[in-house]
């Protein structure tokens, strides 16, 4: 029997997984014992889960929480790139010291629980050479990025000591995700094909050449159903490593999106320069090659027009 | 006029670092107008600084002495790694939250004052290509590592808020260190050549064909003095680099001591392999290319045999 927590369960990823876990009733080859969505305020749980209340910042209540006993423990709760890059204190609080609240509360557990933490490409940019592969320097650009980085050494060092068996994913840009319009930087690269899609109006911030590493949310909960299944010896030392992503210009994904939807969404797009974002998003970078992630049997896209189409099945308003 | 803080200025490179300071009574073109060691227990100053007591645990102490106000302030103090390793939350409190709170006791001062961070060549290790480049990840293969690649990160991102002007350090093994063989792992790297030039036995716990990546105390002090004089513009947006060394072998360093201290010393060293002290130290890299420093004017040393007449001159007990 396997107990799931997922910590940001009530985000849109956690939801999803949630509802994906809850389908196939099982995680590593063990039916499932207990299935949890926590977030800051307890999440409505998918059928099959239940939905808790936990604030990571509060480290008495992490370890309260996480002591009731997981074997699996997603953590994906964040204060998005634009929030905590605004909010240093406030980013510090949850992206750091609350993934080590998490982080510890696990190992307190004494069993070595699985950890599967989201980190994100916005660990990489700057002084760096074009391509990204797995040994190239984390070097971010914005105060989201760095402290997704440091917690990743915890991780990886964590799961050296057996404390936990850590697994931190650097989550592509993930588009088209559903809902409204977030704080992240990245907010525009769903929004200029989610709102045009469902009849509305969204602003292109940056130009069309752009270039965006991005990965649809079927294929990231794909992702993170296959990180508990990895075997732990296979994944080395270095727990954390770049998932799998496509590389496509905002010209290229919004022809994917005419390809498929026809000229009427795109004629919704507007493009007003930001200077602001820019400078936040351009220190990103959109071309990794993810050999360990890939070896490992994370998938990636077959396309971006695929990834139209499961937004228009799963996640159209 | 400028005020200078050591904290952890009861170390070695401590004292030294202050010595140099007085000696020179100016830094970036200003007479010092204070000078402090501070450490866990207020170290014996040197002539010209004061000795003050700081846990850099606690936070609240540690932002009321930064709050007294100072133009730069040295953060070297440290659980090194041996003992970060075996006192896993000891390292964390000191290395990464003890780090934390300086950086945030500098950033209150609302000045942007320098704060002159040494990390470590112990952030580098594991699956990455044998030469180390300034864009080569870090990957730690121990606590007290992952603790200083974590702290870097904040030393950058707090630059670039204006929080701070930040230089993150990253040192060679500092060999021939003066004093008695502490809980770093790297503490052989020194023992080897200081007990025999003093009379003593000293044992070799690695084969002679081992690599090191070292630089003298001498050149440590010139480069931490020099870091404080570098223009920030220069330093680019990552404020974390390598210092120079120099790669040589246990054999060639031995050599070298041959050369200029005679046989004797030598037939005092014994050769018996520790295994967990060598599963550390083999996840060390020796290969190191740092551009960026050499290019911002640090310095290496011109040969070990400089570096035993370093040690015979200035540390000899």
């Amino acid at each position: 029997m396997t107990r799931v927590l997922i910590i940001g369960g009530g985000g849109f990823i956690g939801v999803k997984l949630a509802r994906a876990l809850a389908a196939q009733g099982a995680l590593r080859g063990k039916p499932l014992a207990r299935l949890a969505q926590a977030d800051l305020r307890a999440p409505d749980p998918v059928a099959g889960a239940e939905g808790l209340a936990l604030d990571i910042t509060d480290a008495d209540a992490t370890a309260a929480l996480i002591g009731q006993g997981w074997d699996v423990i997603y953590h994906l709760a964040a204060i998005v790139s634009g929030q905590a890059e605004a909010e240093f204190d406030l980013g510090m609080r949850v992206n750091l010291h609350g993934s080590l609240n998490v982080l510890q509360g696990a190992r307190a557990l004494g069993t070595c629980p699985q950890v599967i933490f989201t980190s994100s490409v916005a660990v990489y940019g700057g002084d760096i050479p074009p391509m990204i592969e797995d040994w190239t320097a984390l070097n971010p650009q914005t105060s989201y990025g760095a402290q997704k980085a440091a917690a990743e050494f915890f991780v990886t060092d964590m799961s050296r000591k057996g404390f936990i068996d850590g697994r931190g994913l650097r989550l592509p840009t993930i588009t088209v995700r559903p809902g409204k319009p977030n704080a992240a930087a990245s907010s525009f690269m769903s929004s200029i094909f989610r709102e045009p899609l469902q009849g509305e109006a969204a602003n292109c911030p940056v130009g069309e050449d752009y270039p965006i590493w991005h990965c649809s949310p079927r294929v990231i909960v794909k992702n993170l159903l296959h990180a508990a299944e990895v075997d732990a010896a296979a994944l080395g030392q270095n727990r954390c490593f770049a998932l799998p992503g496509r590389t496509d210009t905002v010209a290229e994904m919004i022809a994917a999106m005419r390809k498929v939807a026809g000229d009427e969404p795109v004629s919704r797009i507007t493009w007003n320069r930001d200077a602001v974002l820019e400078k936040i998003v351009m220190g990103w970078r959109a071309h990794v090659n993810p050999q360990k992630a890939l070896a490992l049997g994370f998938v990636r896209d077959a396309s971006f027009e695929d990834n139209i189409r499961f937004f228009l099945e799963d996640d159209r308003a």
